[in-house]
């Protein structure tokens, strides 16, 4: 066979599959990626699949997958219009990534040989690997360019100086944000790059942020894992099977202020740098000391398990309480917090070295939270003006985003905003 | 159970599990790390350990992981005992470290309570994910510092200057590398931090690269993965089962020049940014062009499977060739090269955006060849001065290492370098 023939016989296959995704239309989004895989791969592309739809946007309470690229963007464009269609092009396309599919039917090598790509290919004959795709605005969106300041909701403050930030403008701020998690870092990836593809012209990276390792858990079924001090972070996050907690601290609810929230809920993402030179100098006891639980099993000082009840009051030699007035744990808890609570979900990071000798090494800090005014800014202000942690991190990044709510099979994520 | 009498009981039992590894001395390394490890883990772990010992280091032909981090260090003491000191130190915590233990017995927290803990605890429950370390030698290393001049390998050139390179110091050279591939990328991230830990006073991080999705494959039993141009990447690479041409084309031969290096090889590692964007507009038929294969099969233009041997002179229409002068796998194939191969082990990349509204993304290319003089360079060359690709590349980062041969239970990373 000529290479003539078999780009065409090739071509008239993808272009056959693609009808096919053409047709099946919202139901497409159920099933599985057929266009983006090889027939061997479709029992383990099926069971790796996180619903797209929902009361809530996945991506939030869904158990936390292992890889996380996030990027905040900009828009370009003074059309309103152009960022409208946007949204309602980046949900098509979501809808079909997050189910293995190519951004769009005939992508990567389906369509015609004298146009570009539609889909750039990276993620051909990878599963869904449980991507997720979540979408945020920023409080810059509410400006006066697009007619959106009688939308912006009171929770999306801009956010105060805490003491000792470092922030960084080139790694902080948005006008908008995507979030892709996914347990392939290819995958997480191409999504992001072709969300960012489809709005060229109209919204350009601000900055970007890839991650490794989910610093925390987000559901009882998932061991907790370690961050880059090397203890578990996530013991005590709000987990996905507290509903009552969710809608109490996570979810915004009908009467919070902007009806268009509701079922939403506000991000705060954090870029913080942890001098992990430093922190390696501390001694173990001091360690402990710092973070208010053991090293070993996550357990809180004075209890013996991880999962075992936090008793701030617990006291040592001499009737001293083992969890430090200084604890990351105390000034982080919700009874010093007035029951302020947030969900976590943040990622560790490396980002090459910081030439000066050492690896430029972290947590990006994701955590999702009702109202960001009585919740994160409050634990926020405790643990960067107390927590004994604050010598060996320093927050270099800072953004904030409104995140609507879920989708139906026939909304698109700009249904809300502009309503 | 009091909090003190909890910790101490772990530690003793933290204590007992380290005097064993101890105690079985060398056969350890063969073995599970099961003071890292939960009982759940340890089947998961004994199947995925690549043996650290063998007549070449690992990470070279082994079939590539998942993820990689790679560090360039500078030696920063004048006192070459520590530094003779160091690449013992280093070689007993890699041979701890590749069998998924603590990079020294009774690392994160079974050590003394007042003491800095011996590892940092952040792979603690997590298993050897096939751990490999590499290191190698840069051309710096053997200056006037540590009388080490005539030690150097003449295969161990400086790097010319290619046409259109662009390279950055920061992103480029370096006395000392460790290249750590694993299939959890928090495995790799805290082999590296705790060699560099190990080395503080005598080494420091000069840059350092994560990369992900492995975009060239090793093995024949491995599917040859994808870079960020969308296409297969390694189909023709040189796997590990081609003995006669890692042989020819990879490992030092005793009478290369340099007797202490025989079975080692020459790494190249080069910072490919690509500009996604612009070949993301370029068409389906021009990016095949470019490169000479198709995007969806990886098949040679001209032929029909992946796998189908290479015609550089098969005729399109008119007689011209389908595969054209300035292709990419005319101007690095073999045939072209006078049979100069090289072994590509690369990753790919995006750290975070760029400034101007992209992703920084694209190819940490890493290759290992017996002679850089005779198979990187000229193909370097060739492909820098022609290669339609150029266009969309652009080479920010190099830096070359001599790799030393294999190690056996009892020998270090320093035996050859220091004999």
């Amino acid at each position: 066979m000529t290479e003539e023939g078999a780009r065409v016989s090739r071509r008239k296959l993808f272009g056959l599959a693609g009808a096919g995704v053409a047709l099946a239309g919202a139901g497409a989004a159920a099933g599985v990626g057929f266009d983006r895989l090889g027939d061997g791969a479709t029992a383990q592309a099926s069971t790796s699949t996180v619903d797209f739809h929902g009361e809530h946007q996945a991506g939030i309470a869904t158990s936390t997958q292992q890889n996380l690229h996030f990027a905040a963007l900009d828009v370009t464009t003074t059309d309103v219009a152009e960022l409208r269609q946007l949204l309602r092009t980046w949900t098509a396309a979501a809808r079909r990534m997050t189910t293995g599919q190519e951004v769009v039917p005939n992508g990567a090598v389906g369509g015609a040989a004298e146009a570009p790509p539609g889909d750039t290919g990276e993620a051909l004959d990878l599963p869904a690997s449980e991507l997720t795709l979540t979408i945020g605005f920023g409080p810059s969106l509410f400006d006066g360019r697009f007619g959106l300041a009688a939308k912006r909701p009171p929770q999306l403050v801009d956010l105060p100086a805490f003491p000792k930030d470092k922030l960084d403008p080139t790694r902080s701020g948005g006008d908008l944000c995507i979030q892709a998690c996914a347990n392939d870092p290819q995958v997480a990836v191409h999504a992001v790059r072709n969300l960012v593809r489809l709005g060229f012209g109209v919204t350009e990276v601000r900055w970007s942020q890839l991650g490794f390792g989910r610093s925390s858990s987000t559901s009882r079924a998932q061991a907790t894992p370690r961050n880059l001090f090397g203890f578990k972070d996530g013991t005590n996050n709000i987990k996905s099977e507290d509903t009552d907690i969710l809608r109490d601290q996570v979810w915004a609810q009908a009467g919070d202020g902007q009806a268009w929230m509701a079922g939403g809920t506000y991000l705060v993402a954090r870029r913080i740098r942890m001098h992990i030179e430093t922190w390696d100098r501390e001694t173990l006891d001091g360690q402990e000391q710092i973070i208010g639980r053991t090293k070993g099993s996550g357990a809180a000082l004075g209890q013996a398990g991880e999962f075992d009840t936090v008793d701030l009051n617990v006291g040592g030699a001499g009737g001293v309480p083992l969890i430090a007035e200084d604890a990351h744990i105390r000034l982080a808890s919700h009874e010093t917090l007035k029951g302020a609570r947030i969900l976590r979900r943040g990622y560790n990071f490396v980002d090459g070295s910081d030439g000066v000798g050492h690896l430029e090494a972290g947590l990006f800090f994701l955590a999702f939270n009702r109202d960001t005014r009585t919740q994160y800014v409050p634990m926020q202000q405790a643990l960067s003006a107390k927590d004994a942690m604050m010598e060996y991190v320093q927050h270099t990044g800072s953004a904030h985003f409104a995140v609507p709510p879920g989708l139906t099979p026939t909304s698109d994520w700009g249904d809300g905003l502009f309503a």
